[in-house]
């Protein structure tokens, strides 16, 4: 088949669990790259170069902008933060599926240029579970949970633009699940079209 | 998850065996129901009525045609074959994914109608595999071996019309994958409006 990589941009509920659930995809699973941002924060203690992010200046960073080297980016507060397209094209060629974790809007606008992207919704079962997840954290006031629970109102309206819905109620079933739903993505046609063009040539030749 | 199955529609190159891969797929697993044709023609020695086929005289399948009864039909020499849906209507009411083995016009036009099936080709890994296979069966003439082969030419035009490709090197692996993408498939946003409305109806009572 095809070997090249799949682009899955993951997204998910505040108190999802998406954090821990991709850590644990690439933990089990050899076959995933993380992607990694570039930003022009400061790094926190302990924080390398090119393995949380690559850091850049301002300068360097609105110069990739204009050359286009940035699949997605946004600005929060005063830093910029966005996905460098080298290091995941890289990745991808050598059959690597990349994930990508990022929010509903980056999401749609990186779907719109790759069209071929994954993009996957994590959601806990119900409303009331993820509201206990956030409570059962116990390191979030109710300010914050309240804000997270109505952000979260917000992102529901994009769940449906999403290709697949990933429900986490347990994690070594949902990190199995999300490695076979990927897997079957690769069987879809339109990834395959190597694949196709070979089979015809040969039953031509035959 | 929203319980309703899934039509899927199998097609596949004579000799890809897609027939055994079937037959065991719905050994192996209990979430699926084979979809039981109508045809005019007589019973063989050993055929039941309502297990190999439902037994039609030729006036009551044109009515059936006429009353939309069926998903599709075509005339092959001077019979016809279809699909009643009423049993297919009901085992997916019931949860259950439904398999429907027919060839690549009938398998488009299925899609057409009802947009959410879900359309497996199967295929040898190439078509060296697929020669040698319809020569080992050593039950073939040449002539039905070349016809079976220019049958593939034209068939393989159509192969990127259906959703996934289905690889058969090894049966064993090959009905665990077409079950995994299956399960795969039940997870695509589209097929879970009643999840996402539900969602969304209690995070604004939160």
């Amino acid at each position: 088949m095809d070997k090249r990589g799949i682009l899955i941009v993951v997204s998910g509920f505040s108190g999802s669990g998406k954090g821990t659930l991709m850590k644990k995809l690439l933990e089990d699973y050899d076959n995933y790259a993380l992607s990694i941002s570039a930003t022009t924060r400061s790094p926190r203690p302990g924080e390398e170069e090119g393995r949380e992010y690559f850091f850049k200046t301002t300068e360097e960073f609105e110069k990739m902008i204009a050359k286009d080297e940035l699949i997605e980016y946004a600005r929060y507060v005063n830093n910029y933060y966005g996905t460098p397209r080298a290091y995941v094209e890289k990745q991808l060629v050598d059959g690597k599926d990349v994930v990508l974790e990022i929010e509903i809007q980056g999401a749609l606008k990186v779907k719109e240029k790759f069209p071929d992207t994954m993009l996957l919704f994590v959601t806990p079962p119900t409303a009331a579970e993820l509201k206990n997840r956030l409570v059962g954290r116990g390191t979030e006031t109710m300010d914050v949970i309240e804000e997270r629970m109505n952000r979260a109102k917000e992102e529901a309206e994009g769940m449906e633009e999403y290709d697949y819905l990933i429900i986490n109620d347990d994690l070594e079933d949902c990190v199995r699940e999300m490695h076979s739903i990927i897997q079957g993505e690769h069987r879809r046609s339109f990834r395959s079209q190597a694949f196709i063009e070979q089979m015809k040539q040969e039953l031509k030749g035959e």
